[in-house]
């Protein structure tokens, strides 16, 4: 167990991550957005896609997969749309380009969507609809997740990802709602955590190729991950798939790259990020104090025995964000001592 | 069980629900408007919100809690948004007019999203985004349920609807994509359903106040719906609802009216519906050929043992609607009956 002075200050791991991407090749603004977004995402609780990240992307880098002096461009635009075309850089700066769009546009038409085509992983689902949190808008976010997961319903053959939805709901005096959720109902990386741990997985998080509950966590690659609600989550995996791929002519069903495994070939990853500014509806201040009024219902409600406290979609995410913006991370000592070993090779600083 | 005579064909069902609301006293060409899409409910299979439907909003329309001549109109109006305010309306008539106005964005600005306040129960939440499936756009909805069911999770005040979304993408060959799901794994219908039958439900489906599985459908009012992949599901009801209702300046939590327990207060229901052009993003016919061939992807993967067939989202429905209108529908003979006394009472002639 890492002490509390083992802790990493977020600005520290920004400026780690940041220094690792200008080292392979990114320029300097943009290796500070991608050390930003990743150093958020770790603060945020996010942590399989914050410092965890940094060797993959690099090694897709490193292996020519990603182009790390991409042209981003508006390829299509309408009044309260636009396709950018990622040139194949790095999610983080394709989303964080078309969500600046996106703001702009639902500042002049009310709502914009702003697609993507031709990028990459972009990090937790959140932190692009959060953006739009601070103009006192709402996000929406739908992406074609980077490996097949997910048979359609009945099915045998995984066409499907884990296909995220994320939404950002502004607040007056509470945490804003931040809902972040893929469509299964528990992500790869918790059955890799119970496999660690010798445990058992519940029923309903996997089934085996008959149809029956997979338990075993040493035996996940024998079954599938289980959808929310059965059929629905399939069919919202399927309809966010098309949203955030087909749509913007990206990737899609078996043209998913399964990006753990292959390194070289282009994933073209599509994303979508749709913004609302509630000052169009009506009063913007008014309705961030509705906001507020629900959340408060929600948290007050009587609770079931054993439960402690009613948590609002992003309300722990949110503290673990104070938290760790005030005391530091502690990174497990394994991932830190795989960083010094990467910091070393490629002649950064390390953490 | 009624015999094949006993069908009754679409346009006959359109023509009487037509003329019990000419009765009711709505304008003719807005009776023909919910006649229209109550019928195409009916014979999509959503028999919750066809045929069944005519008396409870006869009861709400006699008992003053819906204004049969509204005035609906746009309050609020962006490029690229509008908010449609439906003065107690039928909530078809709002939803229809509030897609109506986003196709006609859509087409200008890429992508459009209109809001409802002051509306009413508008049927199943298909019927909007497939207005947009003619028009070769895509169709995204969302709307604040007429009664709670689900508390937050963990909680045990029912703050929550099943609030639903709904989501119908053009295909070429193919029928089209539609997928519509409430928030909860089962709908109350399916429990009602089961409580008739004298069978248990299966674990999942709800849980007591104390978070225990409940089996019994005759103990219903003792629990509640489980939501999709628990917490997952508590967070989209609650987002939807906040995108739908809070938006819109209308009823959201506690807000809600229960609109089968009171027929006479308003219930300032809301929705929204997004509609989004593909021909915006690129080439219109070609998204459509990708999506058959994502269809016949889905449709074509291997199967689990005992698995006769892979279902699209709205497979199902479309078939469904096909048969109907061939053959026409039969209506359960207890709902038959029922709508023959109600019939005779409003002097209309019967089915």
């Amino acid at each position: 167990m890492p002490t509390a002075s083992d802790k990493i200050p977020v600005a520290q791991l920004r400026e780690f991550i940041t220094a690792c991407f200008i080292k392979l090749g990114l320029p300097p603004d943009d290796a500070a957005t991608c050390g930003r977004l990743m150093a958020e995402a770790e603060a945020q609780g996010s942590d399989g896609h914050g410092a965890i990240r940094v060797i993959p992307y690099a090694r897709r880098i490193r292996a020519g997969g990603m182009n790390v002096t991409p042209n981003i461009r508006v390829v299509k635009d309408k009044a309260a749309m636009a396709l950018i075309d990622g040139d194949n850089g790095m999610g983080h700066l394709v989303m964080k380009r078309a969500t600046e769009i996106a703001i702009d546009k639902a500042k002049q038409c009310g709502v914009a969507w702003v697609g993507s085509v031709n990028s990459n992983h972009a990090g937790p689902a959140s932190l692009y609809p959060r953006m739009a949190l601070s103009h006192g808008m709402i996000g929406l976010y739908f992406a074609v997740g980077n490996a097949n997961h997910l048979p359609p319903w009945g099915g045998l053959d995984m066409l499907l990802s884990t296909n995220p939805i994320a939404c950002a709901i502004p607040a007056h005096e509470e945490p804003p709602i931040v809902l972040d959720m893929a469509t299964t109902v528990a992500a790869y990386g918790k059955v890799k955590a119970k496999a660690a741990r010798g445990e058992a997985m519940p029923v309903g998080w996997m089934i085996d190729r008959s149809g029956q509950p997979l338990t075993d966590p040493k035996r996940a690659g024998e079954g599938f991950l289980l959808p929310i609600g059965g059929y629905k989550g399939y069919g919202l995996a399927l309809v966010i798939g098309i949203l955030a791929g087909t749509v913007n002519g990206a990737a899609m069903g078996s043209e998913t790259i399964d990006f753990n495994a292959d390194d070289v070939t282009p994933t073209n990853t599509g994303q979508a990020i749709c913004v609302i500014d509630p000052d169009a509806f009506g009063d913007g201040h008014e309705f961030k104090r509705k906001v507020d009024e629900l959340i408060r219902e929600m948290r007050g409600s009587a609770r079931m025995p054993g439960v402690e406290r009613i948590w609002l979609p992003g309300e722990q995410s949110h503290e673990k964000r104070l938290r760790n913006e005030r005391e530091g991370i502690a990174l497990p000592p394994a991932l830190l001592a795989s960083l010094e070993v990467f910091a070393r090779e490629i002649g950064v600083a390390h953490l």
